[in-house]
């Protein structure tokens, strides 16, 4: 009876210390990122070295310390989880981008953006896959189906959105920024509708139709991603506005905001839209309605903790990505021949190169024509600079890649290691590499960004200064947009005009309904902050 | 071909919906929350309901209608997880308790915490374990052992921290509060002692070494467990104190308040400490020191953040426990002979009863003859809501019920899914019905809270108000606390005592290396505060 009593009692007694393998982990994941923070805070100075960099060299020499301690087996601390990207990782970052982005750049850019999402992701698709295509069946890495030669063109033709974000600062470079990033954030929808194209429609015979037939896909699948995220937006700022005026706690206002962004990613994901353009328009309006009906200090917290929670869970995925660039079971399949990795690695980082330069030059001599002024035009430095910063490919490559040539984490063919150790090299070298230079390319190229980019860059506060240096001398004293009085001048400037109407349509109409900045009286703090006592 | 390429993209398309089952049930969550807290809010004027019973109700809705849609079968979405619970949700909410806990409420009280926490808990658990044993026994509910028999001990002995936080109110009474929720902390390690005893010692000799040694392993327990918290806030404020200066970033401050809080929790797990202990003591730390170290904004960010945080899993707990009320696969086994379930609840119920009631009496009056000053003496009334307000059982008498009745949530014996659905019912009456019952019981017990408990529950703010309502005529006016300069002094108010020589400990060495109020620059904002214009 006694050894009993010891079987079950030491079995209930493993729920305090629950699964030994996970608590493990979770460990050494928490300890590297204190690390990180750390680490990255002492180089903040640095030149060269950025957050992101530094999480992936930690994570690359911890996986090599697990590798020599576990003796060479792999951990299954080692294989990457999409689960845990997709539905944990990505939303908090996506959300907070859209939450901080500097709306007015953005919306004036979006033109350009759409194009460079769009069709620029579609032409760096093609270049891509036909590369592959060539190039790859005259090697010897196994028999590669013309499915996975779409899926090599779609996992290395989608700029990753988390690796800009680490590269180039909104406040420096607001155009370049919002250029590169939004255009990260619409070919989500874009690489959507290709797989679907490839998935429903005759290849064999592309006409007028069929092409007309994804161009509307995209359309939907666009629009109703974005509706969405506006929709989840406004709701939380309406029940906010409405059911909020007693302010009985703010950890309400900041709970409802938080689950209402998650419950937009994921309701997207459900109806197999794209997540990442709803959580990031849900971000856009709740930062331009829900964060002004909400007590200031809501403000300050909801400000600085989705920042931090998309910090966290971007060092989370460098670190991530860093170890699991070691999946030995992967690397033990190309041992024999380590030159065909190499060699395969560096055809698809040639691919991406000539692929992403195939339709950034061209695209943006496109955008310059339909652009008037000549502050809005893209000078060629600065294409470059949208070229070399849109190059890297980070954790949604490595994510895609796992999905398409492994079996939940597990291979036991020999091109689809060739193909998952490839895409580890690119994104480790791109990342490194590329991410290195161009914090360094910036300074060379745009010596003076705030000279360069003075028109574009402001987003003042004060609605005088708001317009004044956006509309330039179209703006009266006052601040108001010039109502615009003809034809010639809708047609000349067509963004300022939907500028003004929308404007006119939010002060009259949005505002009064769903809140947002001087629709809302003033509340100094709510009563948990008039309860300062308790903090001593 | 054609149909190759359609299977193989088929399948990276299932990335976009990941595990669609998973996806739904994050939806279906993240809904229910919402409705939690737009109800919450509507209910807040109620004189009996709280967000937990709602969250409750809600859950067990929802249960009833996915049951009812899925045609009776039972879904994954219904078996409680006890990883979800102990890694993910209990963390923020014992940490929350931590950081906001009124620290000199608490400390005043130790020494009747400790005798609740760690002698009551075990007279409790005796009781019910002698009573299950004498009880069960007699009736035809299969074969339990003994170790099952003293398991049902260690389940309804535990005071559920969680659910006391739902009923009583810091501020309104916060002497109930600090020993009631105290008490909680403080058992989650009796019980882990319990645990280990059981399983190591032989229990048909018991003489004095082996109490004693019980004892030691209490305390090495104990102390253990509150050392490594206190040195993870420790750490966290001389890393912040010391590297931090040039405030580059509000979000790394956040960002590494959040990861130490949780490593040190992890880190207890891994060493099979009592976690909840380590989080706890690493919460009063760091709102002791590390949060006057931050910057202004980082302060109201961690306050209204870590509140947020625990809030949202509080109704998530309460959420889940609702849905796995209705676990489908277990109340099958006793539809046969349901007045058994029922019996066996209400035995169970009325040895909680009994057992709580055979130590907050008697240890009352211990404390009592202890405490001089008549404000610090427990009277009658309060000793009974102290008796009542623990009484609730919840999620954590659930995550134990399934660890030691079921294996990965599923059972096929008889007996274990009687305990399973009796651990139910207790846990939905005791919630539900006490649960409402105290609010009022209160209002009718203490009618004027505030006079009762005036001298034991200001907690102000400046350092003359600080000391003076505490020490009475003890302190000086201004403000500091008087040496105690007589032996009489030290044995007839040792709190003070301690007190005294504590503060003095702390100002000459504490807040001089870790930091800490008065002793850390002000610093108006961060940079990114002053940042302020992206923010329209």
């Amino acid at each position: 009876m006694g050894v009993d009593v010891g079987t079950l009692l030491s079995k209930m007694n493993m729920l305090t210390t629950s699964d030994h393998g996970s608590v493990v982990s979770i460990n050494i994941f928490v300890a590297l990122i204190c690390a990180c923070i750390i680490i990255g805070h002492l180089l903040e100075e640095s030149r060269w070295m950025n957050e992101s960099i530094t999480a992936l060299m930690i994570g690359i020499c911890t996986g090599v310390v697990i590798l020599l301690t576990s003796g060479g087996t792999s951990s299954h601390i080692l294989v990457f989880s999409e689960d845990l990207f997709f539905i944990y990782l990505l939303p908090p970052i996506i959300f907070n981008a859209g939450f901080q982005v500097k709306k007015k750049q953005f919306f004036r850019n979006i033109s350009t953006i759409m194009l460079f999402g769009a069709l620029g992701t579609l032409i760096s698709f093609i270049i891509i896959s036909l590369g592959a295509i060539g190039i790859f069946k005259k090697m010897n890495i196994g028999s590669l189906e013309l499915g996975d030669y779409l899926a090599i063109g779609a996992i290395f033709s989608a700029t990753d959105s988390v690796c800009t974000l680490q590269v180039l600062n909104q406040d420096e470079t607001p155009l370049l920024y919002s250029l590169v990033f939004g255009e990260g954030v619409v070919n989500d929808a874009t690489s959507i509708v290709l797989f679907n194209a490839v998935q429903n429609f005759d290849l064999s015979n592309i006409n007028s139709l069929v092409v007309l037939q994804l161009f509307g896909n995209f359309l939907y699948l666009f629009i109703l991603s974005t509706l969405l995220g506006v929709v989840a937006g406004l709701l939380s700022a309406y029940v906010i506005k409405k059911l909020y005026f007693g302010r009985h706690s703010t950890d309400r206002e900041v709970a409802i905001m938080i689950c209402m962004a998650y419950l937009s990613y994921m309701l997207s994901e459900l109806f197999s839209l794209s997540a990442i353009l709803t959580v990031f328009f849900s971000g856009i309006v709740m930062s331009h309605y829900t964060w002004h009906n909400v007590t200031e200090s809501s403000r300050v917290t909801t400000k600085h903790a989705f920042a931090t929670l998309s910090f966290i869970a971007e060092i989370f995925i460098f670190l991530y990505v860093g170890m699991d660039a070691l999946d030995i079971e992967k690397w033990k399949f190309v041992s024999d021949s380590p030159g065909t990795s190499v060699e395969v690695s560096s055809i698809l980082l040639g691919l991406v190169l000539v692929g992403r330069a195939a339709f950034v030059f061209p695209l943006s001599f496109l955008s310059n024509l339909i652009k008037k002024s000549r502050g809005e035009k893209i000078g060629f430095r600065q294409q470059f600079i949208i070229w070399w910063a849109g190059l890297m490919r980070g954790a949604v490559s490595m994510a895609l890649a796992y999905n398409q040539f492994t079996r939940s984490g597990y291979t036991q063919l020999r091109e689809n290691a060739i193909m998952i150790t490839s895409t580890i090299t690119v994104v480790l070298f791109s990342t490194v590499v590329f991410g290195l230079i161009t914090k360094p390319l910036i300074r060379v190229l745009l010596p003076t960004p705030k000279h360069l980019n003075r028109m574009v860059s402001s987003e003042p506060v004060t609605p005088k200064s708001f317009t004044v240096p956006l509309l330039d001398s179209e703006a009266d004293l006052d601040g108001h947009v010039p109502r615009p009085n003809s034809l010639r001048m809708l047609l000349t400037t067509p963004s300022h005009t939907a500028h003004y109407y929308w404007r006119k349509f939010d002060d009259a109409f949005m505002r009064p309904v769903f809140g947002g900045r001087g629709f809302v009286p003033y509340v100094p703090g709510s009563p948990t902050e008039q309860n300062e006592p308790q903090w001593q």
